[in-house]
């Protein structure tokens, strides 16, 4: 059953399908990782800004790193800073930058059970999104990718905000279901299931694993690219 | 009662509280009226992406617009139109483009009751954001707008990819509730939740007309900002 | 003798070649072909904007664009439109616009020689740049394009804005070089001798071609990628 | 005699002031300053990217950096940093950053007389604009600025990309000419040029001065913004 059937009620779904919507996009030959905001205040449930289940999400999260670094494929994390004034900051609502704990040093960096190698690009945001006010679609094109795989925190703001720039920027997206968490399991939910009818993909992290496996010095392997679109069609 | 309080459950709603989230964000000085994708393929429902409630949103968006250009507010548009080729299409997964309807001359103009004044702009786009690819920011910039006021279709898709994009680029986003709408009420309520709690205010359009009211020549009066904000202080 | 040689003066090219600027970069394996703003106003000596040989650029990209069809390759055009309001406008300084002739329902039309096929994009822009304000990177990425080849009006003007936005968002960049024009000649040869040194590649036209003849079905051969390097080498 | 007279000839500046081109376009209400990859690689006459004038350029933004604290202007920079990999890197032409003194750690840090507060911004780039792939425009809407004062280095690099893109998001651009400096007379002359023509004005530095000095708590006064613009008039 997936994921979003408890909180998007039959008769949402039958109209979407009605229309034509969800199913399949696919994966492309070029993909790349994309590891969203996961450092320190977004998973360590001391600090405002965890999901309750961001360490699963960090081991989840591990595994498809270790493919991707054997598969040769680009890995390129986003992470936040502490602003410097009231400009960098932008209008977030939330409150909870004023807490005590997030002037501890360790708060903005990546986990470090998710380590970035020194060659890897971590681009620094002040938006929701990824790609906002950073030079990521640049990276991107350098690395002639035409698949992002987005995994992170947390699944209805900054992930979902990166999944929609990827699309609308032109590439397959794609989310591994178990490497995105929420705070609240509505909003997770639903910004699943928001994708999966519109923008990309939304498959069980073993279906993005399989694919991940195909891919050689960077570039997918064919018959692979089929079969997982495939076996997804029958889950999702 | 919020719009979003029969689909968000109260334990989740305490947590976003208890984080700092949500609140009222405020008006600004420098309005603008945008009004997303309200174009016969999105609101006639012979066409497979209308809402249901399509039709109450042209009343109510037809009055924003009424008072919009009585305060001299600047007033722009987003529609889409036929694509000529795959990568104008981008990877939308719906399939409702492909109905014969939707080669009809109207299916991409903006619905009559909301008209465009010929000296007012329409960007016209493909991604969900408004702002994609088009050059929504600079004119923004031109006009000196500091407050969007965003309103269309649907909630949970281009109507929120704006909203984010706004946010983003450094405006203050206002929603008028009534004023949006979307094809399935999860979505659509859960949409306005999120952007409620992180990225601006979501007001019943009583309140967005009561601070329209108070631009003169597209400037704010100050006395009426404070009241405003406070009237939604009790109700969001 | 490179274009720019009687403009720029020795001891400044002995400066840059001595900083390890210029030099050749390359193509890479799917081009696609960009006409940058060749409507009537840029091409017609009756219209404002016109450069004087602008006439003989036209002949030049036509061949261009003959190759790119019969190769596959993506061809892109840019082109603007008549502004309803300041805010579309943008703050252009050149009062060219307010000349009736700009009236004349062709001046923002391509020109019949270059009229593109009902499936080649053309995108609306206000800017100088091809990429600003317009979905121009998407539709690249959605081709999978690594190189830009880039003609059009004015080379100074928005020729060079779109090279460095091409370059930017991490293209190679080739201008062809009797494909751009410019209304005035040193403006003209000090565009392209800045793109050389540090944005991307300026060729004759012929190894532009001799390149464009290797590419089937949109993608490049390997073998003639290296020689035309080669022969640009020496000549550049 | 404005600084390019030596360069462009008569009859080419006699095409474009009988095509309305050039003239004054005027301060705004809102300014804020930009200096532009005032870092020490850029400065420092050992490094391979320094211009011969730049320790004068330094004395001249320090006065404007005086003057802007002084009037509560926003004061942004850009910088670069050494790249992880070849996309951060780009696809620059330059091999000056393989130089061994690169590595120093000073390399890309703004040079000391010009040391940012610990309150203003320095967005970090990899492309020539300070605008690509930094969040710069969004920090400009949430000050509210109209107007960006450019300067900085090399005027037909960096600088002039940032000036293209303020023009194109639609703000007022102003160049004090004494405030940036490039490694070739030829570039830097008629890269000012093309930005009097088209895109901003480019003001003796007396006069950007004398503009800022009616800048209270970050607004303009009035009358001086007319009678600076008449002043540049007799001078551009």
């Amino acid at each position: 059953m997936p994921i979003w059937d408890d909180v998007v009620p039959p008769e949402e779904r039958a109209l979407y399908e009605h229309g034509g919507w969800g199913g399949v996009a696919g994966f492309g030959k070029k993909p790349a990782l994309l590891v969203v905001d996961m450092y320190t205040a977004f998973v360590d449930p001391a600090y405002p800004y965890a999901s309750p289940d961001a360490a699963q999400t960090v081991t989840a999260i591990r595994e498809l790193l270790t493919q991707a670094r054997a598969s040769a494929m680009p890995v390129l994390y986003s992470r936040a800073e502490a602003a410097r004034n009231v400009a960098e900051r932008g209008r977030w609502k939330g409150k909870g930058r004023l807490q005590p704990i997030m002037a501890r040093p360790e708060a903005y960096q990546i986990v470090p059970e998710l380590q970035p190698l020194p060659t890897e690009s971590v681009v620094v945001k002040t938006a929701p999104s990824a790609f906002h006010g950073t030079n990521l679609v640049s990276q991107l094109v350098v690395h002639a990718v035409d698949t992002v795989i987005v995994t992170g925190a947390v699944t209805s703001g900054c992930v979902r905000a990166t999944v929609v720039d990827a699309f609308s920027f032109g590439f397959r997206v794609v989310v591994a279901a178990e490497c995105v968490c929420d705070r609240g399991p509505t909003s997770h939910k639903v910004a699943l299931w928001d994708i999966y009818t519109r923008y990309g993909d939304v498959l069980p992290m073993a279906d993005v694993l399989a694919y991940m496996r195909t891919v050689r010095s960077g570039v997918a392997g064919d018959a692979r690219v089929t079969h997982v679109a495939a076996s997804h069609s029958r889950g999702g």
